[in-house]
């Protein structure tokens, strides 16, 4: 850590504003609306419509992923820092990768839209993250940011404008894609010494409720996730209404699953966190089409079941079979309800709940966001597996200590209620 | 536990399915229109512009009400999940009976207005929930959200279509109501062997923290709430100005009442985790209308006053006396200030601050409230004395592991710091 | 405590809401156009354009700032709650004072665009809060809250509307004044006992948790508080593009130079806390202003360095040689930054960028801003050593128990895990 990381961040920092000089500028009213495919009414006003929803998700990427991710008792400084860490890279770097693929290498114009769309870059790496969580470094995530906001917006440019396929809250680029590069990054960098698990891999119970922060904010404003970049206000409407009903079923499902796969029928805490959520990741590929608001409500459902399945029975698997270690088990939050939602786009398409994309792009969709998730992952992992990037021992991890001063006493350190020697005040001069 | 939870979580949860596929579909623009009583622009962008003031009501019924709960040592997990899980089913509930109210029984349309009323009906379950917090079981509740929302949405559609009697933050419809309610279902299960308290039954220090994460939350959002189903766009921005005055003078009167009462002077944190609110509910009746700041200020200030003395001096009467155990003083919170706020309005139409209600009919919607909250509130504590529903031993009260899994460490548990077996770590392969 | 404090707060609200009487009133459609600057559509309808705005700026008053300074481990009640109260007072007494400097003593027209101003008004307090807190009692912030807004508003006055300086996120007005303000009071009230730090001065690991929930919020929504008062639509825009990348970069170089200075490359929970936000101060006074995205990414990665280099170096300096005890370093936080954000709008006025003020201009709001400041903090350090205000002896600093009832047990205490005698349960009657 010493010299490595701050002298990569500065580096990181230095090399985006160099860019930034010589290609981003603000959007003028022109630009925003051929942005937003819209002609009448100034730009900057349109802007500004669109401004809380862009509010909300920068919430759910900062406040909601940071803190869902501090369950762990002793890495809850890494969930949330390292998370504001990466986003704020991701999304400088996002902005300019989107931006010079959309703009074919000219001027890249910056404002609300592009924000939004920044903010969605980072969220890939931030599901990864969840993946490898306690077992890397943070030099080892600012290089993950790095290639995977690269391939993200590549699939992204691939799936939208080539494609042409519905993915409007993203199911499939975002949450599908973000998991399967990050447990491909965990498969590469398996640590068999800890198949058995972690003595610090569990949480305390206020740690648990501080991962309740996160989840609460996420699952309040994941319509506005899938509703942001919808192309007219009427998609947004209903893509706002259809997260909010599917997200709402999803709730029961998970607390019912999280009772029924637990032999004295008690609530799992992990599934509250993280399996009442998937029903927003669901809905997201369809969330704008005319899906009805049961039909919302039965992908929800379904969301909210397989994920709870998931945790129980995959996860396990997962980590004793396919030597994938997935600590946040976002196999389960992102990567099957993305399948899920993707799977949900095509049947939706098929019955005609949508004029612009064919069943067939919806599944060339699907592939080419678990193809390119899958590949970049490798080569993520294999990055990432270099010596010298600071990467912990098996016993540093899921450790704080490790990049972090922290406080002489953390409440559960077993030496916390040992006597302090009280430091003298000092005589009155 | 076992399996009567999860069946009747899924069994309600596909009733609603089927219910929403007979009788729900989108709002067009046209019924957009109708019920935000417009005509101009499309209903959509009207729409949008109440989806920010829905977000802040949203965050109000999850993470406020949620934490807010989370001030018992031991029970923070039920009050934030179970909040959830009673808010997700009753919003799905509340959008079916309020619709089908309002539409005489033909298809409910469903819109960001729609979301907004849904959300209000869970605020009732929420608030009684906090009455008999620690004392019920998951499926008490669940039951308690069908029924209590039936009621409320009766009363409301009385008190709005019938009486058509003023009530835009909702003092009586939602605070009174779900107050009153709350403590006849508290004092039907009334439980004499902890007449004189529970040991679990106690805050410790960062529990007290949490709560306030709920408080600050609810009182940064109140002006939303008081606002967001106001008629016209300037009653909407002086229902926003009357609470955000309120809110402000009640913080004042409740921190020097909390002083005022304590033998040493000293501000008790149950007081400012609730007392300062008061002034957001007691402002609700007449929020739209042209009280002056400074009215909505007296309004706010006698809120702050009552509300302390109320958990001063009633909370120990009520336990004692009436034999009604009201965990989180919503008599206090949402009772008396309700009532403030019922006379407030009362007051205010006599005064000739609005010119849509009359006094007779202000009196009616508050005796309507009170009324239908005993009565809905006797019926459903006697349904909930049912023996199978899993309510908990005295024994068992205030404590989360009864129906959740719990960490192997709380941090308030005498071996918490008890020494541990490290796992041994695999040897290397 | 016993009376003093609640017969104050009493009073104060008691002669607020007279004044209020004579002198407030809902501002109209005619005076809101006015407030604004607009002409077109109504009033009502500009309002609640803003509103989404008021409500960011509202969650970091009083979630970002209240949680921001609970990091350390027994002065979170004091911390949250009362940055409660005076912010609470503070609104109340800033739409006065401002409204009555504005209108020349005649009526004062509240409504979104004033709760805005008013609540920047009360941000000033809660910085200068930050550098006594744990060291000073509730009276004597009551009566700071009264002279520092009063200042405050004569200085806004000033800058705005003598020197027509710009200033849009209150770089100068706000982060600098409320610093220096703050510092100078301290420096009056220094304890010399306390030289070599107090062993309550200190986190625990849950604490740093806590104030990172302040963090996050005040990160999120610093784009709204920089941009909320700006003149045009198109500015507003500006304002929150620049904002948010220059927050992203202070982000970087905060993160980088943590690590830097510490002998092991570790980083600093307080850095992360707070110096990340300072590209959101630094970038404040040109928010607005054409100075391109890589130049708000400049000014942020000065503002995350110099922030950190504050904390490492400055404090330590401040504490020792200028008697000076900033217990949460609001020099880094808010003053340094502060300065480099004047500095940042000379220069930028000076190359252009904005064609309202001119450089001496800007040069004047820095010195007017500092010198009010030092004055004003001069003479509330004085009256606040008045013996009567219940400042706590050396000992009972750093700690809530002083000023309110805490838990029979908190967390970090020694006898936190004694046993503790079981209430019996009472037999059944």
């Amino acid at each position: 850590m010493r010299f490595k990381f701050p002298l990569m961040a500065i580096g990181l920092e230095v090399a985006i504003i160099i860019l930034f000089f010589f290609y981003v500028e603000y959007e003028t009213d022109q630009t925003t609306n051929q942005q937003l495919n819209r002609t009448n009414a100034t730009g900057a006003d349109r802007s500004m419509e669109l401004y809380p929803l862009f509010q909300d998700v920068h919430v759910m990427i900062f406040v909601g992923f940071g803190f869902l991710m501090t369950f762990l008792k002793k890495y809850g400084f890494s969930s949330v820092g390292i998370n504001l860490l990466i986003a704020a890279l991701g999304l400088q770097w996002g902005t300019l990768v989107q931006g010079l693929l959309h703009s074919h290498g000219h001027t890249v114009h910056v404002g609300i839209n592009s924000m939004i769309n920044a903010d969605f870059s980072t969220a890939t790496v931030l599901i990864s993250f969840g993946a490898v969580l306690g077992k890397t470094s943070p030099i080892q995530m600012l290089i993950m940011a790095i290639i995977e906001i690269t391939v993200f917006a590549g699939n992204e440019y691939l799936v939208a404008e080539q494609f042409k396929a519905s993915d409007v809250g993203a199911s499939m680029t975002i949450h599908a894609f973000g998991a399967y590069f990050g447990l491909t990054v965990a498969g590469v960098l398996y640590r068999p010494r800890l198949k058995n698990g972690h003595e610090n891999e569990e949480s305390v119970y206020h740690s648990d409720l501080f991962a309740m922060i996160g989840t609460l904010f996420l699952w309040v404003f994941w319509p506005s996730f899938n509703s942001a970049i919808a192309g007219t206000t009427e998609g947004q409407v209903r893509a706002i209404v259809n997260t909010y009903f599917s997200l709402a079923a999803c709730v029961l499902t998970a607390y019912a699953f999280s009772s029924l796969v637990d032999p004295r029928g008690r609530l799992d805490m992990v599934h509250i966190q993280n399996a009442t959520l998937a029903g927003g990741v669901a809905v997201g590929t369809c969330a704008d089409m005319k899906i009805h608001p049961y039909g919302s409500m039965i992908i929800g459902s379904v969301a909210g079941l397989v994920s709870v399945i998931g945790f129980k029975f995959l996860t396990p698997f997962f980590a004793s079979r396919l030597r994938i270690q997935d600590t946040c088990g976002v196999h389960n939050l992102h990567g099957l309800p993305g399948l899920v939602g993707g799977l949900a786009g095509i049947v939706a398409v098929a019955l005609g709940a949508s004029d612009k994309s064919t069943t067939a792009m919806q599944a060339a969709a699907v592939g080419s966001s678990i193809g390119t998730a899958l590949v970049g992952g490798l080569i993520t992992g294999l990055i990432l597996k270099i010596p010298i990037l600071g990467q912990p021992s098996d016993e540093q991890c899921y450790d704080d200590s490790v990049y972090w001063e922290v406080p002489r006493w953390r409440e559960h350190d077993r030496h916390f209620h040992e006597p302090i020697i009280h430091k003298q005040l000092e005589p009155e001069l």
